[in-house]
């Protein structure tokens, strides 16, 4: 059972998602993401798209039902987004709701959907006749490549003939108006590109692959149409090819690399592989949030300049985590750098995570890396965590993105088993002529041992490889009948051991989880002179409910030799499962000259000790709305 | 002649303006600010209302011309206050251009006001019959309130009768709509309060003043209705003597405030003159920028949290800065303190001089501290200074206050005329029985010796104040016959010279503008770690334009101890005159771990000497678009 992105057989990509491949988690905290999408997550969304409107919407769209189309113009993802889950969803087991679900809403797209194949219920309910005539803001494209998503989804998992029926309809109709039609054409939202190249790897219909590279080649050249915020903002301003860094609105972005990496991928495109890594590398350098978190302005959704990572004001929004997620998988698959894994490691288990709340009801569309005590000033977003939004983009980029979560952990190269991201799990695929079973055994991201064992295997020799995340800077391995032994990562981040197999032969892995000071490169001037925790792949934060009385987490800093003490929690009332981290700090309070908050240089402040405690970022605000901050300043000792 | 804010002969105030002043500024930088106004900025603006449709929006009005209404519902606003600034400007000198302007337009609302007294060209023309059915947005009691203003400054110039009248009718109006109506009217963004306290005391008119106190009291009862943005962006979360601190729209709050202070000084309603005085002082201690400028957040245009204070991301709107002024001028009249005189100064020479380009014609809207090189990423706002923006509140905003600038710097009290600011000018007054007259020759913001002349003087005793910033860590005072002395100033921030003086007598105040370091208070995160460089009342930033070739200024860093170098230019080519600050500073490197801007504690940066130059901050943007900062990292030495 294949997950998203299944290059065809003829892609040129330095990795493969195994081949057949049976994924269970057995375990951890991956299995716990899980277990609350399919419990409490789901079942609410699927409750909001009704009670938004967004299924109401196709209903009237089929004559079924009288009223007025609600919610924004791109309201029918929502639904395409929670079809997408449901198939992932399905892959681990049965469910009648689910089931019910996929089948009665491609039932209700089918009636909806127009004779010519074209589907987008705004339009057809609200502005008949006015199809395509702004795409600058009308995310037709993009409902049609999330539809899209979902039928391929569908197609890897249940079957989903009917579903799957539906999007080749619409992508047959996009392939009429805009392969042949010389007008621009393109939406203001990118997203369908990397959908139709995955539909076009699911049914083998080229012209699916050609409109994507159509829609990726027209971009940058001003068709995208007019727009307030520029053609910067809408990824319009030059070509895919030419473009030296990612800018504009992050999410637009991030699907559009997403897409064009996707087409590099399928075509053999080498320049424009080059052109999206490139953007990638100066993302990650000068962008990128400690939590992987993108995007550091409200204003415009937008990605900000180079080394502009403001730990308060940024956006950082929950869909650019699953996006930059899905961006850097496809660069992973297609070049085999490990670094694409690091990456995806850091977004998953901290800006990503964060966004939902631990019992799986709620979401944060922003995920700053600080709240103020009062924030009584907060205005266009909300304050605290919801479970929906008029604008619902992000609770189905989670739930999706959890659903399909297993299939980011591993790849084949050669005759190599990668293994990229770490979580107990049973794995087999057909390799080295025969059939791989793994069985993963960890408390990751508790615990850095990660114990692989070897249940079923072909024989002769082949490879299993083992990311070491750069974080981990003393790691040490033990091979079948071998001694533990430090082992020094490959250029690629790896260890590599290669043999032939017995069953039940086993790979221990250690990696260093020593808590440790992060501190910002010297240009991020918003958080200069400021360190965090970081231990293992997870970020930390500094929250009210866990500091000494009196002590505000405003006030606090630490200093540059602190111990950092471990303490492990089986279940810590609000957080569950998790790993806090203590250490002797101090609290510091500043006197104001001439009333003003600036003082001359030589001012000496209050300091009194405080024993702080941090807890891991991705659990933040389970236990009130108190203040948080993830950077903290850094005191000589 | 009179400026801005007369209290009544009974108001409970501490200062008073002058007596029956005459203020002619006679050279230095105020004389070029006000020479720029009347030369180029204010022939331009006036050019604008006619290009915006401004004016034509009262000639359609008036049923003297065909179409619809052009700008934002507020348009009215930049004619009121083109008004006031020609009304101010005229005091200086004739000009025909600004008298024709003033009597046509006078002309022009008389024939646009309708026949119940009710003027306001959108609801006119664009939504008849819709009068106050959405205060919350309208702006009709906001640009009410703006036609007062330039009535009351017509009236204290040039007579204005004709302007008067309007203003008179449409304040009636109102007072037989909203002193009778039981509803709710408010209006979503003060400014009214103010301008009709200001009305009764250009009339002597009770009713204004009660209309005045009764906007004021009423709001923070939830009446002003809902809005997307919630009660607190429009201050009607709390009433007026109750809100603890400054929040939500930076500018409404503003008015509202030197509404309230008004208001307060004419009743002697103490309790709110100190409900005000104790927000204007958190606002200062929490969330004011070194430069004086107001509001960290562009989205909702808010003040933002307490010491959310980021240079680059800060919106520190130009109207808000001029707001600023305006509260704190009022706050000095009715308490005498000084310290409002201090933050008027950081304002005026910071935050608003630099809203406005050397030469006159282009404005900043938003005023940050910090431009990245490349800046590529603005969205919502112009990169650059533009001549007129569609909601074009900021440059008539700034024509207004420099038009009336000379009267911000002198108060008298008993017997007592205190001078605030220093800026080379003839000001005389009724004073102590007869006439004072005081020639002021300073080379201020640029040297701080300032000589005060006593050119005319009754018989008697009476005594000059003069403010000693708090900046000027060492100050020195020769009296009349004395000798040079060091001093130390009041409680209040002034020496007081009390004397029977003679004429031709003179006083020498010497402050110390040795240039100096400044750094942040411990809790403003977002320059933590940093220092600005001040001189006198000017806060300096570093362009990319003067600094070493190869040298960014995002590399700067300042040694601790770093030697400030004063550099005196009597023309630097688009500046004029001003004063650099050169220091032997470092540019510094860093690497990158991991491909991420984030580092183990501990990295070392390379760090290469540059010989670094500061320019008055107000300066800034005058010589292309590069990089800029006034926080610059510092580095022990």
């Amino acid at each position: 059972m294949h997950g998203p992105v299944v290059p065809s057989p003829d892609a040129h990509v330095a990795h493969r998602p195994p081949d057949d491949p049976h994924i269970r988690l057995t375990g951890g905290l991956w299995q716990t993401w899980q277990h609350v999408n399919r419990a409490t997550s789901v079942p609410l969304a699927l409750g909001w798209l009704e009670k938004s409107g967004a299924l109401a919407n196709f209903r009237i769209a089929a004559g079924e039902e009288e009223g007025a189309h609600r919610g924004p113009v791109y309201a029918d993802s929502d639904v395409h987004k929670m079809l997408e889950t449901a198939a992932w969803e399905l892959q681990y087991g049965p469910d009648d709701t689910l089931t019910a679900f996929l089948s009665d809403t491609a039932s209700l797209l089918e009636r909806a959907q127009q004779d010519d194949g074209y589907l987008d219920s705004h339009y057809q309910v609200a502005e008949p006749g006015r199809r395509y005539t702004r795409l600058v803001d009308s995310h037709e494209h993009y409902c049609a490549g999330h539809l899209f998503q979902a039928a391929v989804a569908a197609c890897r998992t249940t079957g989903g003939e009917r579903l799957l029926g539906v999007a080749r309809r619409l992508a047959d109709h996009l392939c009429a108006e805009f392969l042949a039609d010389a007008g621009p054409g393109l939406d203001g939202h990118p997203e369908v590109e990397t959908a139709l190249v995955e539909l076009f790897r699911a049914t083998g219909e080229e012209r699916y692959l050609t409109l994507a590279a159509r829609m990726v080649e027209r971009r940058g050249h001003g068709l995208v149409g007019r727009h307030k915020h520029g053609a910067r903002h809408r990824l319009d301003h030059l070509p895919v090819r030419e473009a030296p860094a990612v800018t504009g609105h992050v999410v637009r972005a991030l699907y559009l690399e997403a897409g064009a990496v996707d087409l590099a991928a399928e075509t053999g495109d080498t320049a424009l592989l080059e052109a999206s890594a490139a953007r990638w590398e100066d993302m990650a350098a000068t962008r990128t949030s400690l939590t992987g978190g993108l995007g550091s302005r409200h204003v415009g959704e937008v990605f900000g300049e180079r080394y502009e990572l403001p730990p308060d004001l940024s956006y950082n929004e929950t869909c650019a985590s699953a996006a930059s997620i899905q961006w850097s998988w496809r660069l992973l698959l297609a070049t085999g750098e490990g670094r694409y894994a690091d990456l995806v490691e850091r977004t998953l288990y901290n800006a990503f995570a964060a966004a939902r709340s631990v019992d799986g009801r709620t979401y944060y569309k922003g995920n700053p890396l600080q709240r103020r005590p009062d924030h009584a000033e907060a205005v266009g977003d909300p304050r605290c965590r919801d479970e929906w939004f008029w604008s619902a983009c992000c609770p189905p980029s989670v739930t999706r993105l959890v659903a399909s979560l297993p299939h980011y952990a591993s790849t084949t190269a050669g005759d190599t088993v990668f293994l990229h991201q770490y979580a107990p799990m049973e794995l087999s695929c057909a390799h080295a002529g025969g059939t791989v079973g793994l069985r993963i055994d960890t408390d990751y991201p508790w615990d850095g041992v990660v114990t692989v064992t070897v249940d079923r295997t072909p024989p002769g020799e082949w490879a299993l490889g083992l990311r070491v995340p750069p974080w981990s800077t003393r790691t040490w391995l033990t091979e079948p009948g071998g001694a533990r032994r430090e082992v020094v990562p490959d250029a690629q981040g790896r260890v590599l051991v290669r043999r032939s197999w017995r069953a039940g032969e086993q790979v221990v892995l250690e990696l260093d989880m020593t808590p440790r000071l992060t501190v910002p490169h010297p240009r991020i001037d918003a958080v200069r002179g400021s360190a965090a925790v970081e231990r293992g792949p997870l970020v930390y934060c500094f929250e009210q409910a866990d500091q000494p009385a009196g002590t505000e987490v405003d006030e606090l800093a630490l200093p540059a030799g602190a111990e950092l003490r471990v303490r492990d929690h089986a279940d810590l009332p609000g957080l569950g499962r998790t790993v806090t981290i203590e250490a002797d700090g101090l609290a510091v309070t500043g006197a104001h000259e001439a009333g003003l908050p600036y003082r001359a240089l030589g001012a000496v402040d209050e300091r009194r000790p405080a024993v702080v405690t941090a807890v891991p970022y991705f659990q933040w605000d389970n236990r009130g709305d108190g203040a948080m901050r993830v950077w903290v300043p850094l005191v000589s000792s």
